[in-house]
């Protein structure tokens, strides 16, 4: 999720912050103990003390594990993956900055070494995910507070496990919460080779709705094409090929879609608004162009098209744990039917990070980033 | 309502063409007969043969009255005003188009002359408004099908009986169907001295609203300010003050607006979002910049802003003829309570068009221009 400007960052990181002192209070310690620790340790994580290029505050260095108090969990992280959302938090380009220094990665899996005394719903083996984002994941270990943590089937693979609870939690909310939409409808979407946009697709597909892909056109635009195809899509065009008039007619056996989500905006966004049906909805989850969204005063008055954002995280505040956790039951209910794979990934181990946040940032690598441990 | 562009004109033209032919067939008349007659007649229209530059289309012309039959009402019209929309329509910039030549204005107040045999819900001497828009009041005597007519009553004002059916109703509408909004709660609107605007502000201050009203900056602010606070606006401001960082110290005592109203777009569409509170809804019903709404991609995402669109004819499509004529009843309470007066009008006799259709696009002319037969 890349995103221009960051009007409600100031307060998302008050909040964060606040949440960070009470998290550390109830640890029984001080911001500065979680500063890196000169001392050898077995703990190693990526950490920040300043936002900028990725490449440059980036430093893999040792911390030391805090001790485990009742109701915490020691985790031992096995994979995280490189998201665009923490490219832009580590850049200082996100509505939720953590305070620095700060661990990266806001994803991934880990298995529960052990559990502290008042804990009664994990257990050691168990593997688990976390249940909010600014809790820093690339890292070898942590301790975590069990009511960070949900716990995932093992019979789901490392990388669907480790790439569970952002995207396809986000592309599952969006093709559900905005539209009623019924099998057969159409969805529309730009960026859809993202990790996003594979989830939108097979989950969309699972739901037996159509779904227009637009990406941006590349020398191997047929094996991306086949891909997507492969897990789902049902139109795969290129942002050119969607502006062209003889796509009204590729497109003319689908009804017109009622829902388009958006990870690129400017132009791209645009576009898609063209395509919307009547009353139709575009929601806006990145913004990879760098620019703003932009409709015509007639799209809204005339067409009455909705604009609309979603974040993860505002969905997260506003719904229970429970909520979240029936949400990656039913992801993981696709997953076990064949229905949701992992997107494709390219695991590099923590030491060698610098190659993985390069090819996260370099266009048209299409395969996910995933930091082993 | 002044657009940029008309993507649904062509759907909407042959909706009201399929309408007009349904008209037409039941009156047991053709699209023909319909056009200017040479003979004298006492029925005088002002009639649009083509669009482009009202000055230039518009021209005053003799018109046929058609035979009285069963389900129709003789209406003399009464008054009748000249609205950004009806400027738009005869433009050709407009949702909705009708089959050309057409009789002007869309609103306006009639008194029932005769009624045919089957009429059941009027009477010679009731004060009439249109119930939909497309069938031309800019024009000294029709007949009406009785279910496109809705009685008022005939203790208000003329002008407010002649200006009722499409700004207040609008206003209304936005007000109450996007947010919900309590009492103490704030809206912030643009183009605030339009019908619109000042319909917005009296029923706002009857919902308890507080409004925040920005306009155009102009030689007589002051007194445009007075005139508006009169109304019951709680600030006034210019577009250029909106800007200054200084203004959200003098707004400090309002809660930030969940709903804002937009009929500008472009930069000062721009400007409210900026003001809205988080997960607030701008409203767009005019384009008076001739500029697309823009909205960063952040505002979207963390700051969950919604944007949407009124369009006053798809309510109706929406909604039944009972609902409307709720809405009208509401509003007509309002009138006698004293909450909503209609907006300063400036009476022009049928004759003197030009000076009316002049003076509705003149810059900063504060007085709605009402045709009287």
């Amino acid at each position: 999720m890349s995103v221009s400007g960051g009007m409600t960052g100031a307060r998302a990181r008050a909040i964060l912050h606040a949440y960070l002192v009470e998290t550390w209070r109830r640890r029984g310690r001080t911001a500065s103990s979680y500063s890196a620790s000169t001392e050898p340790s077995k703990v190693r994580a990526l950490i920040y003390g300043s936002h900028g290029d990725p490449a440059k505050v980036i430093q893999l260095k040792n911390l030391e594990l805090t001790a485990l108090e009742g109701s915490d969990v020691h985790v031992k992280m096995l994979a995280a993956p490189v998201n665009p959302a923490d490219i832009n938090m580590i850049q200082g380009n996100y509505g939720l900055l953590p305070k620095l220094p700060a661990v990266g990665g806001n994803e991934g899996v880990g298995q529960v070494v052990a559990v502290g005394s008042s804990v009664s719903g994990l257990k050691p083996g168990d593997w688990v995910i976390l249940a909010n984002a600014g809790l820093g994941t690339w890292r070898t270990e942590a301790v975590f507070r069990e009511e960070t943590l949900i716990r995932v089937p093992k019979d789901i693979s490392l990388q669907s496990a480790a790439t569970l609870s952002v995207n396809p939690c986000t592309a599952y909310r969006m093709l559900v919460d905005f539209e009623q939409l019924q099998p057969g409808d159409c969805v529309i979407q730009n960026g859809s080779n993202s990790g996003v946009g594979q989830a939108v697709i097979q989950i969309a597909s699972a739901l037996r709705l159509k779904t227009i892909n637009v990406v941006r056109d590349r020398p191997d635009i047929q094996k991306l094409t086949d891909r997507l195809k492969d897990l789902g899509a049902d139109y795969v065009l290129t942002e050119e090929q969607l502006r062209l008039p003889e796509t009204k007619t590729i497109l003319k056996d689908l009804p017109p879609p009622r829902l388009a989500l958006n990870c690129v905006s400017g132009k791209s966004s645009t576009e898609l608004l063209r395509h919307l049906a009547p009353g139709g909805t575009m929601v806006t989850y990145g913004g990879m162009a760098k620019q703003p969204v932009t409709a015509s005063v007639s799209l809204l008055i005339f067409k009455d098209l909705k604009l609309r954002g979603f974040w993860l995280s505002q969905w997260k505040k506003n719904h229970s744990t429970d909520e979240f956790k029936e949400l990656i039951l039913t992801l993981c209910d696709l997953i076990h039917q064949g229905q949701l794979r992992a997107p494709t990934c390219s695991e590099v181990p923590l030491q060698d990070y610098q190659r993985a946040l390069e090819a996260s940032i370099r266009p048209f690598v299409s395969s996910k980033q995933i930091l082993t441990m």
